[in-house]
């Protein structure tokens, strides 16, 4: 049996065991030579090759149902459902996506790319077989560290909305993106511990005891009796809650997990199986270091040595350097990240002895880093929470209840905003200017390139009015001309960075940019625009910007954030309350789901580059 | 000891457990004197007073922090906090916060008015104090059900971050505004009877076994010793979580509240006290119907009946009883609330049997609410997500990335939004017209009275392309001519109530009714306007709308949402790409947060009023 001679789950249902296994090699092969190639995730996918074959192994899909978290786990999955052709597609533009996709195949029931969503879709599913009076299965695989983020238990306290069948899979593989935390975990880690002793054993105990003793203390001894059989079978916290717990189990043999999921699947109720899973099985390299295999760029397969090295730092490094330096100079500065310590450039700040006590990784859990730093904000400190665009969207309420109402001094800091590549739609963080602008209160900032970022991260940390955010792009710094000094920049003032007539353009962040690059093609045609790094989305300087706009007649916002509310929006408020204003061109996302592909390719095909933009600046001239 | 005599809590220091419960009689008389005549949130507060006098009793307030859960049960904090003066002026305009507030009293650490936050916050404050190298006390107190928000299971997962103490307490009374669902309750309630066995018994059981039978089994004998001891001390689900657990506690019982508390406090560890309470304690009424009387209106105490019956019916029963129609006439529509079935209408769906399989409360789990609807809307139902606009806030990212991403054709319904009154700033819904429209796909509708909202619910139980969001305000129907037959809007598309000219007058909802209160007042200045219903926030019929603005020459939009990012700056957005656009007039709530008061009251000082808008116009046209 070969990968490439499976069209669907239905190929595998009469395979041996050995066939499953080999199977397995080969997926993984396959998996690896992908990731080697054109990058995605890895090491959590190579961890669950076995627990997708299982499951497609003894359920019946797509009628059964499975729902993958977070999604990058389910690499194995695509392969065994007939995308092994389209495999060497994913994440690239026009090709498979990395993350199940409902438009993608019949057996993507739902679409992740957020953590912790999987046991509350489950449910929707579940309840809606109960109430068509159908019996497919539901089973919601969780991974990757989901289990901590709040809406789990959500859905687990609701799980017995269901009567019948719903089977949640907890792939514990000890990781998020950096290794799970907090009392969960350390819980996990107890119940991975197997208790071998028998009540059987214990029974015979019992029975030994004299019987006028025992009688004596009947109750007692049923009691006791209960109480033991919740040590022999660990995951009492899920049968409080209801839930049958069976596990640990080992998630890579494969005989073990066809045995326990044939017998899961006879069950009504809703249960949880507790697999063991290692993060990077089958690549050395990767089981060594999950943390940086979690998501890889391309790389040699026989050192794993990545095969095009950064030409500059990145930005997120800037970030983890220049708050290193400000955090050892000021000790009211804490670092707070949801499971990305090193994804959002805190890592280093956690290793050096001067800072590492300030640094906290909650794990998975959006909302209580913003409100947990909310609380420190209230006690003098200056907190600096520190997620991806995408990400931050889960504590939009916290945000603005517990933060900006109370008008606290909160840093955000917004790694990974604008368009993010190949990890597409659920990643891009395409809206991050038009939720923050939404809420009172909130200082915006965008920095134009890394020196203008680390003056941002400075500003910020001085500023004690209120909440205040900074974003920036996944990219690499322009230059590595990085200074030392820092200045604190006037809140709301934009910089002029040339003077021009007729056009004004306006960019956003590092779309300034595209800005100098429609200059380029606009001095050809004898216009010379002004150009403006905006620096701040939120507040404006609203005087200053009406006195440029009443001295050109076209004016261009570009940014990497949708169009809708976004700065651009910002910016069509003042002039519709002027007299006589300029023409506005609103370059930025649009108002849908953008796919995957290169940053730069999908700017293109947005006509969000130089000719794109001037085109458009051109046609509105005419 | 009278209550007008306490300025602080210093001054109940020294009383007596009899003076104590003396002074709670009189607590709960005020506060039920306070809510009966200006209405406020009775049975939460009544049930917390105890708890409230022996916190401040045993704990050295304001220095040890005090963190309320969603507010509303905090009077007797105020009351016993210097606030008895103003008391009377509670959620009134200019008068004192029906929920805790920094910028009211020291002794209000964390704002408070959606759940879930407290415990959060209180690690905020704790890790603060570790850092500060102080040694104070931080008390987070939950209650209402805040327990079910998945952001308190993320915060207890965080909790041992503090190696010095931090105490949650679990106001338990089985309550949010409606009963409290799901397994963690019955978990609670499991818990509740208290198991009264004594490990002493057991031990001499054990010591009466012959020696050599004891010595060969010791092993076992000792893991029997400490599963019984789970037994006998419940709240094994949160020692799982490395938290210690008390309880259960009988939260009326002031001696037991206070020796209780004098003991947790002397523990350096994360604890969790587990307090009974009963919600609306202390008046009939009040205790035999929690869910009716958790937020009250004015009443006549003798018997609880409403001093000022409403006119006419409220929009939250129209949007009931329609849904009550179409769901028997379709069975493919599912209801979902979180925690308020009847807050939102959903209450006589789940009474009546034709129904009441289909709707769903999941608790304060706002998050879980929209994914769950998510599942069931791929499976071909038509999930309708109930939910006040401030409290969908808290499913921002669900909405987005489980919902609109995958295109998903579910109903979110928004109660309570524009201002709501005396529940001021953490409750108005001032900015979902703003984050509904960042979303992609998402249609947003705002009725302009009953029969439209009737038509609005109708359209989007028909609508199949997508998410859509109908929002309405807290208010009473203009009528009580509700017609019976529906019609089906098309989408996107405004209606014209009349046709005049210079000034269009552009209403967003329930709004509408000041764009006739401001023609009403132009018409004596010999201007007859063209007044339209937008019906539509999203998407908008952009060519129709530019005709119409050619043809004026000041436009105003009215709506109920904050002026940033809402109907106002979709407007400016067309307006900015016209060649000679007319003046545009952004009426609605400011970019900051509205303060408490009558709604009506809140609009004249905000300019929302006809002569506040008509005197924008008149200015603009001169």
């Amino acid at each position: 049996m070969e990968l490439k001679d499976i069209s669907s789950p239905k190929d595998i249902k009469g395979a041996s065991i050995q066939e499953l296994e080999n199977l397995a090699e080969e997926i993984r092969a396959v998996i690896l030579r992908q990731v080697s190639e054109h990058g995605g995730h890895l090491s959590s996918s190579l961890g669950a090759v076995e627990l997708a074959i299982a499951l497609h192994y003894v359920y019946d899909t797509p009628n059964d149902i499975l729902i993958w978290d977070v999604g990058h786990q389910a690499y194995a999955h695509k392969l065994l459902t007939g995308r092994y052709e389209k495999f060497s597609t994913m994440r690239q533009r026009g090709g498979i996506s990395g993350f199940p996709k409902r438009s993608e195949s019949v057996y993507d029931h739902f679409g992740a790319g957020h953590a912790s969503t999987s046991t509350s879709a489950g449910l929707g599913f579940a309840i809606a077989r109960d109430l068509a009076q159908k019996d497919n299965q539901v089973l919601a695989i969780i991974g990757d560290g989901s289990m901590t983020g709040g809406m789990v238990f959500e859905a687990l306290n609701n799980s017995n909305q269901t009567k019948k069948n719903f089977t949640i899979i907890l792939n514990d593989n000890k990781m998020s993106i950096s290794p799970s935390v907090g009392a969960f975990s350390k819980y996990l880690s107890k119940l991975s511990v197997k208790h071998r002793h028998s009540l059987g054993e214990f029974s015979r105990f019992l029975r030994s005891i004299p019987k006028h003793l025992g009688n004596k203390f009947k109750g007692l001894i049923d009691n006791a009796k209960l109480a033991f059989e919740n040590i022999m079978n660990p995951g009492q916290l899920f049968r409080d809650l209801s839930i049958r717990y069976f596990g640990p189990f080992d998630g890579h043999n494969l005989q073990e997990l066809i045995e326990i999921f044939k017998e899961i699947k006879e069950l009504p109720n809703v249960c949880l199986v507790h697999v063991l899973t290692q993060k990077g099985k089958g690549y050395d390299p990767a089981a060594i270091d999950p943390i940086k295999w979690h998501g890889s760029d391309p790389f040699h397969i026989d050192d794993g040595s990545v095969i095009l090295e950064k030409p500059r730092p990145t930005l997120t490094s800037i970030f983890g350097k220049t708050l290193l330096t400000l955090a050892k100079q000021n000790k009211k500065i804490v670092g707070i990240s949801a499971a990305m310590l090193d994804g959002c450039g805190l890592g280093i700040l956690k290793e050096d002895p001067e800072t590492a006590d300030r640094i906290f990784d909650v794990g998975i859990a959006e909302e209580h880093a913003v409100t947990f730093a909310a609380g420190l904000a209230c006690e003098g400190f200056t907190p600096i929470v520190a997620i991806y665009s995408t990400f931050l969207q889960r504590a939009y309420d916290q945000i603005i209840h517990d933060v900006a109402l109370q008008n606290l001094p909160v840093v955000f800091i917004l790694d990974r905003a604008g368009l993010v590549g190949s990890d597409g739609p659920t990643h891009h963080g395409a809206l991050d200017l038009s939720y923050l602008r939404t809420i009172p209160n909130m200082v915006i900032m965008a920095p134009s390139d890394e020196n203008e970022m680390r003056n941002m991260i400075y500003t910020a940390t001085q500023y004690k009015n209120g909440p205040i955010a900074l974003r920036y792009p996944r990219a690499v710094t322009w230059t590595n001309d990085i200074r030392t000094e820092f200045f604190q920049l006037p809140i709301g003032k934009f910089r002029t960075v040339s003077k021009g007539s007729k056009v004004l353009l306006i960019g956003v962040g590092f779309m300034l940019a595209k800005c100098l690059d429609v200059a380029g093609i606009l001095v050809k045609k004898s216009i010379k625009p002004t150009i403006i790094d905006a620096r701040f989305v939120k507040p404006l300087d609203t005087e200053s910007y009406k006195e440029l706009f009443r001295e050109h007649s076209v004016v261009a916002t570009v940014e990497d954030n949708s169009i809708t509310g976004g700065f651009g929006s910002a910016i069509a408020e003042i002039l519709a309350e002027m007299k006589n204003p300029p023409r506005l061109i609103r370059i930025g996302l649009p108002d849908a789901f953008v796919g995957q592909g290169e940053i730069e390719e999908l700017r293109e095909e947005l006509g969000i580059s130089g000719k794109g933009i001037s085109d458009k600046i051109l046609a509105a001239m005419k």
